[in-house]
């Protein structure tokens, strides 16, 4: 236990370490903000690298004693929004526009980024509340609109559809000619700004940069940025050496005459920097900003505090590390030199646009030049994500067949079941983390399409249910992501038709043969179509790109509704998952990740053709699946899916486990084997 | 014959025409440069109301006279473009953009608007020039490519797909850093001057407005603009009363606390004040602007010769005209008011944008208010559809029967072809002319997507080729556009085979089932997917708007793979046109029109159902259908359809026809009917 600062400055000093113990509190605190990570441990290393059993007691006692201390007061919601009020009076603003991102547009942010949740309650994954002085609006999607009206106080905030009733409108709507709506610019990338200005400019409001985000100033305690160690990321994993990553990449500004691009998305900065970090939950990222010159050198830009022993002979000579308040004058340095500097339209902070152009530089928008790069994976790459997905598969069907002579069970719960579905996957090798907080949602947790589990909603899978579970890892050789929904006990016919139908989009979409140059948006009514057929549908995305050992959600490819210019390329990886919800009933979603590969060509073939080649490994629920209202081609599929997944996941699991993939696998073509034995009696 | 213009003027004063001599040269050099129109002698009125036989043969020679005048010296391409040059120099331009379009962004111009046809040879109704010092390129998309090629001479200009290859990859590439784009504000929108903009900063190189167009000052024998006759169109066919549409349209300005909208589109001042004209071809509009203000009233900006007797009645108290001229000053008293005013960012001349500007207004960028309400047809105009429909069906069906009988014949040619079709639509009430040039296309001239014979290039239809018909009519009730590909002789089994996957995606867009907001993009695959499964694929749209008997080409719904966000609602008429093409060989394309329709919710359903009520009515070659490449499904629409053919149109067409018909409509489903009369005798 640390009792004692004196104590410890003594260990400290006798250890040879480099700070004293005023540096090692504020080097704490910051460890602290960040998650536990896979080894709670190794952080110990960036106050004394090699420190001994009695100062590694000391610092982790500090450590607990610091996150015991950083439980926050209750919240009261009504009260910190009269605050933020005040603050706005005080600014002289009609409005303030809280978004849930942080500077670097991520989905996942640090605490002290948490302003959305802090402020109304709201803890989904994207969203927007504007406040006014009499009102206040909160912006979400089709997948949060449930659970935004369970977690945010009506009476506060409207809540609204982001897309069907877009932010725009109500700006239109309901702020007044002349008046000045704030924004942060660290927050909002240029093309967010422009649009809110368009917004704005059509209400005749004026849209107004606010320099210091009135949200923190009274937000008394939030914590610090967060500290977690930067590691290397071996070669072995990523395929390419950074230095053939920045040299691709500087080739692209180049070509477009740009002297230098700046990178906001940490997952684009370790990627091209072969390094790895840990400072938001579920995606092994350290938040840092960098400038990729054309000549292939990095200044980076990033708490030095972080980086682990060893860790700039990693990066080389060409790279360059700083702290985050040297990116400004870096900024300013371009702009003296007259430089052309290309930022991402839709990740880069308006604040580095506005620094730029201030400063005299050119900012030209194009798309972050890793973004393309990452997205389409190496050989290498590819053989790690196959390797992750059998290992992967293994936990999660070892968690099935668990699951099968379990449930019925009154103690089993939405947590526990994670909770134990999480302790398969930490016995795999390679394993780091969750790549995403589980979904264990049952019964009509299920209709909320992010639901979380927590003490409060926790419940018990019930007969006749659904349960969907969407779950995925970090694993250092790739990145999971599968959803699974399983009846417990007898389903219905409803939900075996739509269930059915569900399936019969996933296969119609893993089975999809396109010419080069398709983009995403084009095939993602054909998960759609058997659905649409009976007047239902689901109100979101089909699929999003995976990152290797990075955020399971990347772009720049996806399959939605959204427009997009990419084409999907043979090496980019991404997620295929229609689902169905009936609100206050059930929700299902089939999930399997694949990847792009190029297909023979038919004789005759004009163009190339690609296809998917699944990686997720794991058992569909039969007992769901209506096979009368399959074709013949999609029960093949089916029947040779499961095949690959018995076959390839067998040896790698337990004799029970065995048993029940192997019942769980059967064959549904050919007869009517697979109606014989809808249910497991586990041996 | 017209001889002696002392004869013509005195013809003038006794009949107490109100123009002299000299005015009436004038209007007649601009009837001259209009189609000739359904009533080649209705702009008499517009000299002198009722004019007698003796003064109208004196018009009319004098016409004939100036017609004959307007023949263009021979084309020398090579010396236009170097006199252009010498412009681009005296006005110190780096280059100089030529689009095809004009100042109402329409796909037909009128003659003194075919810049890019008088500089580079080049027809299509859609491409870009851009001249520099020493180089030169075309701009085109992928339905034009071949024809570009055939057109313009390649030594002079690079040709591009404007898709693959775009124009600003091109500036980027070859401007120099710091030169000088010139542009003329008023052929591009401000959204293209904006796309422009952006490529040049991106290349340090600065766009530059021009206020008189260069290629305009060498063209020394450029016709005036066309006039003719602006008439009345009926509310029996209109559907509602130009008041109705004005309070409706400027609705939407209120909502938007806007005070007017400058309207650029022809066809939406044609539709909003129920009226029609003759200026260019194909489609019945005449060129003009028009202020909507929010009080629904309306100032058309329109050459007053053009207006018929009666015509200011028709327009009522609410419309007040004035010449084009009087547009500037009318944009600066709104600039003088503050006023906020709408411009369609996409199809409002960027001259307008900037001028409002510069007096002081705002311009917002919104859609033009009449685009989604003129292409959602109220019922009285989708009756009138039906009604030109099954007229224009027996027409065609009259021509194929016909082309059964003579075909092959050596004699018989596109041209001939098309001009046989055009006098069957010619004998149909209400017809007003074709709705775009017809597409007669034999064997590999199919290939050449908007391919239209001329008698260069004009070829009899030969045994063992494909025939490719693309046509459609002005009605005053409706709009028709269909295509038909016919084998000549006997096809060979490639054709069939391609023939039958052009078929399954027409079927399949023809019987999807969507629900409500669904866009046309979302649907654009489904006629893609045979196609795809043997690596083909074709590279235009698979449909886009129809006016009521206004352009053949209206938004704003599209199905493509260009993103859209309008969704497809009841009552828009859209194509349903999925094609292939094999270059050098020959090209299929097979479309109905369309209706968006609400579906009967199956049980259960949670979305409102859309589908497709087909429009179009004339049998689809059953001898190039291979039976065996369709599903049950398939097959039985195809019977359903041609059942609906046989039965609508037998009662409107000749013995003979009916006779064909009843064998070209034959089932295909329920044995091999099909099979066995694959050639028709002709009885």
């Amino acid at each position: 236990m640390h009792r004692d600062d004196g104590a410890l400055e003594l260990l400290l000093k006798r250890a040879g370490a480099s700070i004293g113990i005023a540096e090692t509190r504020e080097l704490v605190a910051g460890v602290a903000a960040a998650p536990e990570g896979f080894e709670p441990e190794a952080w110990i290393d960036l106050v004394c690298p090699g420190a001994e059993a009695e100062l590694r007691e000391h610092l982790a006692a500090l450590l607990t004693e610091i996150r015991a201390d950083n439980n926050e007061e209750p919240a009261n919601f009504p009260a910190r929004l009269e605050a933020l009020r005040k603050q706005l009076k005080r600014a002289r603003l009609t409005g303030f526009i809280v978004p849930h991102t942080d500077e670097h547009q991520g989905e996942y942010v640090a605490p002290c980024s948490e302003r959305l949740t802090w402020l109304t309650g709201f803890t989904g994954s994207a969203g927007t509340a504007v406040v006014l002085k009499d009102q206040a609006a909160m912006f979400v999607d089709g997948r949060y609109t449930v659970q935004a009206r369970v977690e945010v106080d009506e009476s506060l905030y409207e809540i609204r559809h982001s897309i069907e009733e877009p932010l725009s409108d109500w700006i239109a709507a309901n702020l007044p000619p002349k008046g000045r709506l704030g924004y942060d610019p660290w927050l909002h990338t240029p093309a967010q700004a422009a649009g809110l200005r368009a917004a704005c400019g059509r209400a005749g409001v004026r849209l107004v940069p606010i320099a210091d985000n009135p949200v923190d100033a009274i937000w008394t305690d939030r914590l610090p940025p967060p500290i977690a160690p930067v590691v290397p990321h071996s070669e072995a994993f990523a395929g390419s050496t950074s230095a053939e990553k920045r040299t691709q990449a500087a080739e692209t500004l180049l070509q477009r005459r740009q002297d230098a691009v700046v990178l906001s998305a940490p997952d684009s900065i370790a990627w091209l920097l072969n390094i790895r970090g840990g400072d938001i939950p579920y995606s092994p990222v350290s938040l840092a900003f960098a400038l990729l010159h054309a000549n292939s050198s990095v200044e980076l830009f990033v708490d030095p505090r972080k980086l682990t022993p060893g860790l700039r002979e990693h990066l080389g000579e060409k790279v360059s590390v700083a702290a985050m308040e040297a990116l400004g004058p870096a900024l300013d340095r371009l702009g003296a030199d007259r430089k052309t500097v290309r930022i991402d339209p839709y990740g880069t902070p308006d604040w580095v646009a506005r620094r730029l152009r201030t400063a005299g530089a050119q900012a030209v928008s194009e798309p972050d030049p890793c973004a393309l790069a990452k997205a389409v994976k190496s050989t290498v790459e590819l053989d790690g994500f196959r390797a992750a997905h059998r290992r992967d598969g293994a936990a999660l069907s070892r968690f099935l067949a668990w699951l099968a002579h379990q449930a019925p069970n009154e103690t089993l719960t939405e947590m526990s079941a994670a909770g134990r579905l999480e302790a398969f996957r930490r016995e795999n090798e390679n394993f780091r983390g969750l790549s995403f907080p589980t979904i264990s949602a049952s019964a009509d947790h299920g209709a909320v399409v992010h639901y979380r589990p927590c003490p409060e909603t926790d419940r018990s899978l019930e007969q006749g249910s659904l349960y969907l579970l969407d779950s995925g890892g970090q694993y250092l050789d790739g990145t999971t992501d599968v959803t699974r929904t399983v009846a417990i006990g007898e389903p219905t016919e409803e939900m075996c038709a739509r269930f059915t139908r569900v399936l019969k989009g996933h296969i119609t979409l893993a089975t999809t043969r396109f010419p080069k140059g398709t983009t995403g948006p084009q095939l993602d009514t054909l998960a759609r179509l058997a659905l649409w057929d009976v007047g239902l549908d689901y109100d979101h995305g089909t699929g999003h790109g995976v990152g290797n050992y990075l955020g399971v959600h990347e772009g720049p490819q996806r399959i939605s509704k959204i427009a997009s210019r990419v084409a999907l390329r043979p090496g980019m990886v991404v997620s295929n998952e229609p689902g169905y919800y009936k609100t206050g009933a059930y929700g299902i979603r089939i999930e399997n990740l694949v990847t792009v590969i190029p297909m023979e060509a038919p004789k005759g073939a004009e163009k190339e053709i690609f296809g998917f080649e699944t990686l997720t490994l794991a058992p569909i629920d039969l007992t769901l699946v209506a096979t009368e209202l399959l074709t013949e081609k999609e029960v093949a599929w089916l029947d040779a899916y499961h095949d690959t997944v018995r076959k390839t996941l067998t040896p790698l699991v337990d004799d029970d486990t065995a048993a029940w993939l192997s019942w769980a696998t059967r064959p549904v073509g050919g007869g009517d084997a697979g109606k014989t034995e809808n249910t497991y009696t586990h041996r």
